[in-house]
């Protein structure tokens, strides 16, 4: 049915992209942190950020350089310290980042966007970053990517990269994108981050509005423990190298596009549930039967993020009762008699009766499930996903392929949606707790 | 401030209340699993019921029974089978059950309402149930309260128990309730039930605007891990056998019976989140200076429900940059440069400024906070608050009295509320992940 492929080069597979990661000095543990992705002309830009109250200074300053003009040539990105919760001195720190990669590249600082990850309250180290900044500007490649997606990790045990490609026409058009976020080995660090590429040329509200509408069905529908962050931030680039006709409007093409687009952020946002910390499986959760869209991926975002539905998967055990309390207090009218929950292909309750099913069939696709996910030769990864230099126990990317499913149908309407998480473990409370400011 | 004092009796301190516990057989355990209240006369009846769209057919019987006349003369309550997620087989068993009662009683089966907790997806075993009634009835008696509260319990570590008394004219006026909830050291149990006993003459609309007010000034507060369950009740009963005169409207006496009415929910709530699986602490989120009260109800609920706060305070972790991120993604706008966050009396951000605070006197804070609720001596127990028999460490009442407090003031607004919760602990993964079904 999907009309891509995929291909290698993450952010770099696209036209006119380049990118780099270089270790700057801002992680105290000395791994890289310093990552810049540089379209060589101005590229349509949108972005989607987080919707918390206590915002990092670099989202604001992201928003307002979207709202001013929707083009960009550059995002940098600095993971180890979030910058947010530091008052106007955080203010003042990005705003100086962004001069000096301005003159380095000789654009305008308008044509920069920015993104920060790492210990909530603590400023960015300045003098690391003045000096990395030069270096990461001369390390940029048109094979990059690899660099980039290393260098905005704080604490996850693999990277995440895609890139697919599809044709427009009779050209190629492609759509990269890397991502970072809940691991949080260490204390204070979380954040989701995601930058897209893409070579196609769209006008700029409508890479906007694709943009928000395949993050309302990718990143906004994962969950590792319902915290959401300071720093969030998704961007996507476009910067029309692919040499394509513009899309104004919604045409098939531009159909085709987003479905493209979404799929890179589905992916993304799956390996980030799949990467949550703690978690030893990914958890896919199908609503159908709802009145709308809307409130089926509500009641899929609700059992994700459920503590006992999550602490249940994590004892591999297929206690559908508390995946149907959540399902209840979604905050989504449905009719209890017609509800229907089924984990993998067993059926557990049918018309809102319990059924009897084969308990130890049930346990094993559990078991099988989170197996997948402990593959720990890296020659078994896939080549998108890498494991994260000093982590132990990297995860596969392949199980983000084969999550465990867990699916309801709530009535008899024309809503579906889908949402990802990951398992409780001891581990979560381990990283969570253990480690101390 | 407050014109109240403690009393012993709990449900059956009010007038004209009798109570029982008994084991009917419905717990496998064998330990207490049937309750009753009945009042000597027609009760004003006031219910505060989940609003999950999964529910269990008592919660819809009570529902019924008080659309139609808000009147009661009994309370019963199965522990050991929800009774939640049966079809129509659960609610013939529910019908079943008042029929019974009413037999017993010789009054209506409208005047019974009924709550049950334990397995979701499990009848309650009927033939215990049938046999159970008529003994239940035989026990009952003005001292019978603390059997009762032993005898809706699942998982809770101790009961939870409390009466207040105070005077309307120079006549006592006595509340009396009781809870359970929020152990889940098997699998499947949750619930949240609780029942209020009063012995004022309150109109019926009265009492049930006082009491949903209370609940959401108390249970509505509370928060262990997100999860509402199907079967959340809370009932309140007033008799009028203290013969003080029938309180209409919101008079002087009014108010002060609703605060005594809001303390009694409120003791009662902490005692549950106090008891929440895995708990070694019981948080108190104190907000001000937001623009509204349930705004500000709001951003305490979200910090209190946070499970990066709840690991940081098991971590004993001042951790206030966690703290931070769950007020600002509560859904409530308010500017992070007011925000100000204290522990204790730690002030550990002003102005949305980062200050320098003792940090092992922070941490000496949340050590010396969790110390006080482990008081293995049973003979350390408030009068009021009984360890269940067969748990191991059991809480202190003590505990409830001393929460770890975190105050947030997000403004100049003139709205406050406070929420509470617990530090979330390997056990908690324990609990609800070890014990497959």
């Amino acid at each position: 049915m999907a009309d891509w492929q995929v291909i290698t080069g993450g952010v770099t597979a696209p036209k006119g992209f380049r990118a780099a990661g270089i270790t700057a000095g801002l992680k105290p543990s000395g791994l890289p942190d310093l990552a810049l992705i540089v379209s060589d002309v101005d590229a349509i830009a949108a972005g989607v950020f987080t919707t918390s109250h206590v915002r990092a200074a670099c989202v604001d300053i992201c928003r307002q350089n979207l709202k001013a003009k929707p083009y960009a040539r550059a995002i940098i990105c600095n993971a180890g310290q979030a910058n947010a919760s530091t008052g106007k001195q955080g203010w003042a720190d990005a705003v100086e980042s962004a001069e000096i990669l301005s003159k380095e590249l000789n654009i305008s600082p308008e044509l920069i966007l920015q993104a920060s990850t790492g210990v909530i309250g603590k400023r960015i180290r300045m003098e690391a970053l003045r000096s990395g900044i030069p270096q990461a500007v001369a390390a940029l490649s048109d094979t990059g990517s690899d660099a980039a997606s290393r260098s905005i990790v704080t604490t996850d045990l693999v990277t995440k990269t895609i890139a697919l490609e599809m044709k427009i026409g009779d050209r190629p058009v492609r759509i990269g994108g890397i991502a970072k976020g809940s691991g949080m080995i260490h204390p204070n660090m979380a954040t989701m981050l995601s930058f897209v590429t893409c070579d196609a040329a769209v006008s700029p509200p409508l890479w906007q509005d694709m943009l928000t509408r395949a993050a309302n069905k990718s990143f906004n529908q994962i969950t590792v423990d319902g915290d959401t962050s300071t720093n969030d931030s998704l961007i996507a680039l476009a910067n029309g190298q692919s040499r394509t006709p513009v899309i104004t409007s919604m045409t098939a093409d531009a159909e085709r596009l987003e479905a493209m687009l979404t799929e890179v952020c589905r992916y993304l946002a799956k390996s980030i549930a799949r990467d949550g910390e703690g978690a030893t499986c990914l958890m896919e959760i199908v609503v159908t039967g709802a009145t709308t869209d809307e409130s089926a991926r509500q009641i899929a975002k609700t059992v994700a993020g459920s503590s006992l539905t999550k602490a249940a998967i994590y004892g591999r055990d297929p206690n559908w009762g508390r995946i149907a309390g959540a399902a209840g207090r979604a905050g989504v009218p449905f009719d209890q008699d017609q509800l229907e929950i089924r984990l993998g292909d067993y059926v557990l309750l049918k018309d809102g009766q319990p059924l009897e099913f084969d308990r130890v069939g049930a346990n094993a696709y559990l078991v099988d499930r989170s197996a997948i996910s402990i593959l720990k030769d890296p020659s078994e990864f896939e080549d998108c996903n890498h494991p994260v230099p000093g982590r132990e126990e990297p995860i596969a990317a392949q199980s983000v392929h084969y999550p465990v499913i867990i699916s309801l149908c709530v009535g008899k309407g024309p809503g579906s949606g889908k949402a990802w998480g990951c398992d409780l473990s001891y581990d979560y409370v381990k990283i969570n707790a253990e480690y101390t400011t």
